[in-house]
């Protein structure tokens, strides 16, 4: 192993840097990973225009990145389900203690837990990382197969596992929405979270998915990715729009998945959802909103909103391993590491859909 | 039986009068009753000053009441589990079809619903009435021993059966919101609902409930029927009444059942709830209302309302039964079937908490 | 319509007969069908030779058949949601009265539902029947387009739809297991009941499925059908087989689906499911088994029974419209009515795998 | 702090002995304990007995004792919510890894979890012990006003405090089995298991309880303590038993949960309980059981086992503060810690109910 560990740093608002730093030694519940690929989200471009998001906010410098995916090198001496040469998907919250949220299942909520790339917790652009071993999910066998056996099926898996980040929320909002056999699904938004959010609700078996959106070239991408039916907004009225809806269901839909975080949405998501369904709120807007819950609440339609995601990563591989979904698409930029600043540049002007950093010198495969 | 089948029937808004009605004969799943009590609701009065309620318009003379016990006169031939003697407790809304609704256990979301004193479908304030025998609770064995046994006890067991339907509504709040052993449950207002709610959460385990109100006096009744904590609310911002609640707890409360409808009690709610928490929606407020639900939907607080009550009265009847609670504190008139329009006019002044109506001129018992 | 209303009838054991019967009228909440398919399921065929299935013992003549689908000609008085013209399939089992177990969503639990061909309720191997409204599901619009479209796809949706009973085992089976997007599933016996657990757990997002059988022919159409791997079982004993499962998957399965109702399967189920896992038991054998439930039951292994369906017939038609499954390779036989005898003789041979009988005279198709 | 850390070491089979160990450092997320009363269990007699629990052999010697509470002397640098001076309720069982049961809520399933006084783990039946912070749980303040206010209130609460172990088995055999409001439960076996159970299942709503067993004086105490109904079992075969329990209720139970082990009882309980409704496997028999797993399966009545316990702990401290219920009946004798091996005698004759060492000298109150 080379003593390089390029590493993408923000200093503060408008100040990012790529530095080596010096590689970590993993304690006993953890282990040294090379780092392989490492997708550019949202939030890392937040915190390095603005030094902040919400209450996190930076006051010393911080490593981005928590999307990834990496190379097993060395494994602390009680973790027994990794050794070198593992290639894993990294999950990137951990809690530091089994507080009373992590004994009862949703560790996402935990408020002392680390969190990749949130102040004032490093995160995993870089070329060597150290991360908890049980938060390192091993790729299936199989997997290996597939990469050897040709490019295009490498391209799908690998692209794929860096992306079990992005896969999670998509797994969380269907599973906080109990999507399942023959569910009827409506998707307000179809950027990437939305489009994520209608491969995961076909993939738990949804029969019929209505999406959203302003724009019609999204659409388009959504009806690629399986959508049944696709509305492009344009003036209408939130119970205008819900009734359309209905009228492409044949009835209204038991699921709403509301990735916008646009008041107005909300509102048509509440009016659209059938009686005893859920609207899971995915897109964060204004801190305040005008809603209808007097509408949600005599109908028994339940609001349900979501942070990060917990018990997602081993669906998400499980998901990619068996191709029951394809992220590839989604996949439209990629860099090596070197040249992490004009990759954060291609983000930040919103140019494709998903951006991706790769920091194994030796390997640049998708 | 005699031939007099004294109604109370509300033929236009602001016009209710006490009419003579033929005597129904039961179908072969259906029961004849000799109504014993019905509580007067705030939804009769309603009709009666309004002539509607949202979207449900009278459009023809209608009986009022659905608050009621009675006893059995006589049983449909597919009736089994009851006979003539019986005394019974009504549930009032029966499904009129096995629809997906009714199939999926939430009967009371069914749109097609026979619902007492709804238009157009007849209430139970009357001397006799039929009603469908699977939707007729029989009052235990154990009752007959108490009513025998002295005045004071079947007070207690009389006035509570009547209010199955009162209580149906905080059970199913309760249940909705999940409230069990060792929970710890917030219920902003204090008025017949946020009562009730409070003594099903303690009958359900709650370890400490926190009550909020305007009113001292509310208060005070709130603490003697097991409030642990009250809280007179005056000029606070939402989230300092909810930093309040988290003081007189030592922890956010993990539930919120709010009963009053009002914007600023729903902000407080939410803001109060501790993550992954539930907050319930009992009071109707106006359509519209102003929330942050950003803040719920990071913290994983869900938002669920209740419409009616499914599942609930053989709960009411065992929570009496056992005398786990006791809501006969909450009637505070009675008045025999004659009287009904000074009842209505009494409840109409908002005098007392709950008024009675007495229908069987052979035993007025409470 | 004519008034031929042929009907396949048991007198008694080892006596049945095609006869002419009445055609009948619906009620206000049912409705008329000219019966277009129906399966012969191995029940049928018991209560021809044995006049008796436990404890429903045959004491009049009665039809049988109740994997059924048909045309409406007819509708009743309340009945909105079908027309004359609309194909439907038919669920057997109707509530006779709203009881406990139909208020709380398990209808099928109810002991005085009425079913098809269960004494001494008749069933629908016939020209024309008569059926409550809420328990015919149409079929979706698109299905027509199919029909018109070629005889390949006509034949995967028309042998489906009378497949909605057959399907709804095993959508009730997965239900109960909970299985969902990333399972790993163990199918013990490859039979028509195991087989369609695998394609059901698959389309609910199963990630990996090993099925075990002693045929070899079993086992390949299960692999052909989708399951991941496949166990011929021998001579081993539970716990050997139990590793081997393990073996293949590379981790205990979370949910073991038995088919077969053999002792040493249901063992075998236990010792191979992950802690915290569930083991659904559909194979029925003898009454009393010995199985090691204390290993199940300081495992946290849930053991949970299924009787028939509920809430089924939906999620079947959508997997079936979506063409999420296939079950027309199950369907090995198909004869007109007039043929009855002659099918039930091939399916008591046990020949092929399924046995349809088509019951419209002007529309054999499949 | 005195040096002398007295400690109850078993060695082998029936070799234990009182022995001063070195007194242990707190690291960053545990605390130091001065430990106060510890209950004897019937585990560790075995252990002292036998050497062995099944699969859990002693290789080294052990401290004994898991049932207990303590006060904090030192805190980790990492602990925030306790301070020296809290009195704790300690749980005995803390996840060496956030595994995948840990993650999902259930880490009491965790293979490779500590559990005190489980080979190789030490216990805590000693005089200074350290422990996850996480998993001391602290008595609400309330408490010390009763333990100032007088012996007998502090005896109900200290006593009680140092058996939420003890309770924790009832709580979570209650919540596994879903007791809620107006619940009816049967609970076999009347021995300490069986009277928590019922103490619990009473704090969650449970409107009726019978309870069964051999023992007459059993049965009495289960009365006193709040039983509506009491079987004592005689020669019955299990179907009449079950029979008489439906007598008893007027209704077959919804829940039974079973504390015997014993395979009649198991049999007993599948009969008795109602279709949709659970049984509760607590106690432990043989390996392999007869048991009529049909007539289980057809009813939909769910079989499951418990594992020791997870999140009880908050909800058994709450219950004894609420003053719900009161074990302290249940506590027989008391010793100092320098009696221990009088104390396992008593208990190994089985004299008393539940035997409590009190291990700080300067505070042996109960």
């Amino acid at each position: 192993m080379d003593q390089d560990n390029l590493s993408v740093v923000v200093h503060s608002a408008g100040n990012i840097r790529l530095e080596n730093r010096p590689v970590p030694q993993p304690g006993p519940n953890e282990v040294l990973l090379r780092m392989h690929s490492v997708g550019i989200c949202g939030s890392d471009v937040h915190y390095w225009q603005h030094g902040r998001i919400g209450d996190f906010v930076l006051k010393k410098p911080m490593v981005l990145g928590h999307e990834a995916s990496g190379q097993v090198l060395k494994v602390g001496s009680a973790v027994e389900h990794l050794k070198p040469g593992d290639r894993v998907a990294i999950e990137p919250g951990v809690p530091r203690e089994i507080d009373e949220f992590c004994k009862n299942g949703c560790y996402n909520l935990s408020p002392t837990i680390f969190f990749c790339a949130t102040p004032p917790d490093d995160g995993n652009l870089c070329r060597y990382y150290v991360h908890n071993g049980n938060f390192c999910y091993k790729l299936p066998d199989n997997v290996t197969v597939f990469y050897l056996s040709g490019r295009h099926l490498c391209l799908l898996i690998f692209c794929c596992v860096q992306n079990s980040q992005f896969l999670s929320v998509g797994i969380h909002a269907c599973r906080r929405a109990g999507v399942t056999l023959g569910s009827t699904v409506f998707v307000c938004g179809a950027g990437p979270i939305g489009l994520v959010s209608l491969l995961v609700a076909k993939a738990m078996g949804a029969s019929q998915v209505v999406i959203s959106d302003l724009s019609a070239d999204r659409l388009k991408k959504a009806k690629e990715l399986g959508a049944d039916f696709a509305v492009q907004v344009q003036r209408e009225a939130p119970q205008e729009l819900a009734q359309k809806v209905e009228g492409l269901l044949g009835c209204m839909p038991e699921i709403t998945i509301e990735c916008t975080g646009a008041e107005s949405c909300i509102q048509t998501g509440i009016y659209a959802t059938r009686s005893g369904g859920v609207v899971v709120l995915v897109g964060l807007g204004p801190e305040m909103v005008n809603v209808p819950l007097v509408n949600a609440a005599v109908r028994e339609v339940d609001i349900r909103g979501i942070f990060r995601y917990c018990n997602t990563w081993p669906m998400a591989i499980a998901m990619l391993a068996s191709k029951k979904v394809d992220v590839k698409p989604l996949v439209t930029h990629r860099f090596p590491l070197e040249q992490a600043l004009e990759a954060f540049e291609t983000t930040r002007k919103g140019l494709g859909v998903k951006v991706m950093l790769k920091c194994d010198k030796s390997d640049q495969n998708p």
